[in-house]
């Protein structure tokens, strides 16, 4: 179960009712229309997990994904956060980065005999992916046109260069639907296909997923209006909307809510004003040591978003021990770690709260799949209703082409 | 070597030479009357070295740090850019948070044999790191009245509770200098000691660190100043800095300079007003993927610092290989990845300079403990300049006291 709760105000008037009505029925006439695809994902996406028991990975090991951006985040958040509580899932390995240095060093933790192979890229030519997938080939020496075309995934559009590639070579492919763009696609093939055959109950996780977008188009979610409006209203003010995790497992979450809301909402918006907010996200208690001075005494141009797990599954404790000349810190003795975190996570949202910035706190009872997939609409949800409201078009990028045009002509010199 | 290039136009008018003139003075009264201690520690810190010559270290194979912010952010940053450089350096594992599911899984990659413990807080009494610190005694059965008291090191500030506990158990103890705050600690007993002992050349590091604040000093570092001036002028309009480092190891570098920027100029200035600049790392390639759309096209509310590394020593390169109707990406064949990543970076800079943005570069020819250590001092020295022209008291951190005010509060009901 998540619980949400709000410390700032915001005071149904009838303007608000209408923009949030307004935006509701743009939504509603994305997913009837099936303009935008992410919304169906938790119900379609059953026919992969389908399709997976006629395709048997039991005598692999390790899964090698091959993907960057929205082909890589959004698995990566998800493994993170459920490897702890999944002790039996198969090992992945991330190839993201062009990085030499990172790329030598993963290559050399291929187990050659026990890996399947996950290339993932929605236009199908993503130079980084296609680079290293070529390095991968070479190193592993992966024969295309014998057996270990049946130990490699595709996953990538209908109708791609990668899909043509695949059917080449008799590769299993998986597609992403068009109406889903890559950093909304973690439900869809990209995500549930590896995370599936890693081990992790992706049927459970689309279950919490599709029971928040319900939830959602009846209305039921209406603090997740309420709170879009407040974003969207204070956008030019509170203009940094930093995500506080309170668990070293979220980190990789907050890596994919970055891509979410920075390449959504940052944008030219139909009056031509450049729009947006700026997403930061930072991990409790650890940086309470670090962004934290920054928030509570700097310019009052940020809101927070507090994440916590209440039960860590996890009675690690702080023993009962009294050091010599240190012991004023004795009144944490006994208390389970998890206490202390939560403890902290309160206090600092507190004291954040006291120095006068817009707080929320989203609460997680467990971690479960259910409640990671519920998590993850919400996201989506959010940045969708926002972007609507800032009149942006939430769902595409044109900003990043221009690199990728330097690039290729500095490189054919 | 360090170069530098800039890409915004700061015109040197006598107004401005003024002001950089005032915090030259002031950051050289500092240095000089020993104010503030970070700028002598390239020199005094060789102190810890020589007197590490006597410690015999060479039977443990593993260093495992225990602390938080200030007391590991700087440690981590250097152990994650020298270690692919330096194969035989000893393993290290960090403590860092209160979350138990990481403690839980760091005690077990412990090699209770094998193992030197640094216990490292400045006031000796950081709520987390006395935690981890009794529960790391307790797992580990570590006796602080026999033998074990000669693997522990203490790293505190003189006279601090845990100074205290160090002496009373007999226990090895560096000290931080009063005069240098935990996030601009790197370079003292802080980073230097562990780091040395897990097979850094720790001596050419302050060595190159050393140079850089000594040319500063003699006014060859002008660009420096110039930034500085740029960046507080623009601190309203452009209150988001944004470091873009192109290579995964520099990763713990960008949250090293998160702690050293938010903590040291997000302040209250003497006016009474909440200023500050508010610090954001991200890595190339892969945040092409993700926060790069909301820098081109969202508000203009950011300058961009890019680094980059010219030369990996890493000449892994992109296969011959051309993929079946892939066959568009085959420009990048041959290559080094060492190249894609800087054409990258470039291609990116120059496409955020086309969208308007103040940008600057820092390449590094190599990665050596001379760049790393110049480069430690550059952002050091940066932050204090920007901090005079705020006029903040860059070296305190009020406003975190608070949480720990209710923390304590609320865990003694």
């Amino acid at each position: 179960m998540l619980s949400f709760r709000r410390e700032f105000s915001f005071e149904l008037t009838s303007e608000r009712e209408e923009i949030m009505q307004m935006v509701m029925e743009k939504l509603t006439h994305e997913m009837i229309s099936d303009e935008i695809g992410y919304y169906k994902l938790p119900t379609s996406s059953l026919a992969h997990l389908q399709r997976l028991e006629s395709i048997d990975t039991s005598k692999y090991e390790q899964i090698v994904i091959i993907g960057v951006g929205g082909s890589s985040l959004g698995i990566k958040a998800i493994d993170s956060i459920l490897r702890p509580f999944t002790p039996d899932a198969k090992e992945i390995l991330f190839f993201e980065n062009s990085d030499p240095i990172t790329i030598t060093e993963t290559l050399t933790k291929i187990d050659q005999e026990k890996a399947l192979f996950f290339i993932i890229s929605k236009s199908g030519s993503t130079i980084e992916t296609t680079s290293i997938f070529k390095r991968v080939i070479s190193t592993c020496k992966l024969d295309l046109d014998g057996e270990d075309a049946k130990r490699i995934f595709a996953i990538t559009d209908k109708g791609s260069s990668l899909s043509e590639f695949a059917q080449h070579h008799g590769i299993h492919e998986f597609n992403i639907p068009d109406n889903v763009g890559g950093r909304f696609s973690v439900l869809s093939a990209v995500g549930v296909v590896p995370l599936q055959i890693a081990g992790y109950d992706m049927q459970t996780l689309l279950g919490g997923a599709g029971s928040f977008v319900n939830s959602f188009f009846e209305n039921q979610e209406q603090h997740l209006l309420e709170k879009a409006c407040y974003m969207y209203e204070n956008s030019k003010k509170q203009s940094i909307n930093v995500l506080f995790s309170y668990a070293d497992c979220l980190e990789n979450l907050t890596k994919w809510y970055v891509q979410l809301w920075g390449e959504s909402l940052g944008k030219v918006d139909v009056n031509k004003n450049r729009v947006g907010l700026t997403p930061i996200g930072i991990i409790g208690a650890v940086d309470q040591h670090s962004f934290l001075q920054l928030v509570i005494e700097g310019p009052q141009d940020k809101s927070v978003t507090f994440i916590n797990i209440e039960d860590f599954e996890n009675d690690l404790s702080v023993p009962d021990i009294s050091l010599h000349s240190i012991e004023k810190t004795n009144f944490i003795n006994n208390q389970s770690f998890n206490t202390l975190i939560n403890a902290q996570c309160e206090a600092t949202a507190q004291s954040v709260i006291e120095a006068g910035v817009a707080v929320d706190k989203i609460s997680l009872d467990k971690v479960t799949p259910q409640n990671i997939g519920a998590m993850i609409v919400y996201y989506e949800l959010l940045t969708s209703l926002i972007g609507a409201m800032l009149r942006v078009n939430t769902y595409n990028q044109p900003g990043v082409e221009l690199g990728k045009v330097i690039l290729y002509k500095n490189l054919q010199k």
